[in-house]
């Protein structure tokens, strides 16, 4: 089988890799030209740039995904519709060079009258799967939109996004919470999960974020607490509507965002398997292959 | 008894009004001058510019409420623990020049090991009461940080902040919900119910917020209707929390706001009785008698 070119190119910046036979990792490269810092937005010419050399033995493949595939990327690639695994996105592969380069669609759903989508989690979600070894299980992949995904047979049967990751920026830098809460401070675990805890109460993320400002008000969190108290409402928030009931759970992304994950799920007496960027790797090889 | 001369003195404005001895408003004036646009501190100053002329009359009283009692205001009158009403108000009067111009106190609350807050809301309570005719009751206050207290037998003897207001701005001027949002918009009825009830689904806030940014990615909400729509979401999100069970509600607050809290209520079958500024002043004039 051919050399794959892997590239996740999302939103802000892009990274890829040129992965052997056997899914091995050969070389990695990432650059700050997500699909909004696209220049002119020629799309061609930065591929050309950053993978040219890497594309130049014969009968190289190089799969696509995440914003690239999105209305502002490179080419529009539609979103499948759930449930869909594997074949379903082999199927629907957007050729840009047929044989060539492809775009890995994007997943949509349904829930009542409002849909979700997601695109280039997919791709990890196949990708954890086979590092896994299973073909069923919950995954969160946490991030500025974290998404939640039910994967039965090994097709994701449906997926939910929450805006944690947002919330927590706006929050923190934006609202009458900034003024006592040092956002960039290092994670106080106690602090996380008496958040995680606190989110537990079911009163809700409006009037419990605002004890973060009254605590401090009362000198009862300083500064770098109040980030971590805040962390911990928010993910113990998410966790309290998306793992209700879960035994294990599949968290795939940063590390340090997984292990926040981890920390307030075995807190419940979850158990979490964590992932890194290997299961975008891992993901392109199933498609290719 | 001598005429009152009633001043709100919030975070970015202050408005006054003098009552005569039956409390009706004689004349108002407001300014924006808040307690944190208050040249070089000089709270006395700017009171004098403003008042002195009211004042003049021999046995002018002055109460003045909201955040010019706060730390960061003229003098600190510290908080008074809930429950708490009129009687307990007038105690703890914060007397800057006795006999003739005195800060309310704001109330506090706790709530396992979170406190919560309020200042000037109380005196708009003590006032609702009275226009109301009632001694027990659940009153909203909505705004930028949304006050649910609960009154028996005329104390005040819990309430709740919510930050509904403070995440609507959040949302719509700072989020990715911005790019598809007209936050100026007026209000649609019918999107603003259908937010309303999508919050019922209790599948959280992190969630169906990102309703809004897939339903206008399929183009099923204009700018103008996913403003409407975000803003039932919050408002509908804050009652499933503070009015499960409610029968009637009292909301005292601006008419554009108290409006969309009652059109909400009353989809979920509760009676509401509305009150605007007059609370304040029918509030400061119970705390002078």
């Amino acid at each position: 089988m051919p050399h794959l070119i892997a590239v996740d190119w999302g939103t802000s910046s892009l990274r890829g890799a040129r992965l052997d036979a056997a899914g091995s990792v050969l070389e990695e490269k990432s650059a700050p030209l997500g699909i909004l810092n696209v220049p002119n937005g020629d799309f061609a010419h930065v591929f050309d740039s950053l993978f040219a050399d890497w594309m130049k033995p014969a009968g190289s493949v190089c799969l696509i995904s995440g914003m690239a595939g999105s209305r502002q990327g490179w080419v529009e690639a539609p979103y499948v519709a759930c449930p869909a695994g594997l074949d379903e996105l082999k199927k629907k592969l957007h050729w840009i060079e047929p044989g060539r380069i492809a775009l890995v669609p994007g997943l949509s759903v349904e829930q009542g009258d409002v849909p979700d989508v997601m695109r280039g989690e997919e791709v990890q979600i196949v990708g954890g799967l086979r590092l896994a070894g299973i073909s069923d299980g919950l995954f969160v992949l946490p991030g500025t939109h974290s998404k939640w995904a039910t994967v039965r047979e090994g097709r994701i049967v449906g997926f939910r996004t929450c805006m944690t990751g947002e919330f927590y920026g706006l929050l923190s830098q934006h609202s009458i919470l900034a003024r006592t809460l040092a956002a960039d401070a290092t994670l106080d675990e106690a602090m996380f999960l008496r958040g995680v805890t606190r989110a537990g109460n079911g009163e809700g993320l409006l009037h419990n974020a605002f004890g973060v400002r009254a605590l401090a008000l009362f000198d009862r969190l300083s500064p770098s607490q109040s980030a971590s108290y805040l962390s911990g409402l928010l993910i113990g928030e998410e966790l309290r509507h998306e793992a209700p009931g879960a035994r294990d759970v599949i968290a795939i992304g940063a590390p340090a965002l997984t292990a926040r994950y981890a920390l307030a799920l075995k807190s419940m007496d979850v158990a979490v398997r964590c992932f890194g960027g290997e299961a975008t790797w891992a993901g392109m090889r199933a498609l290719q292959g």
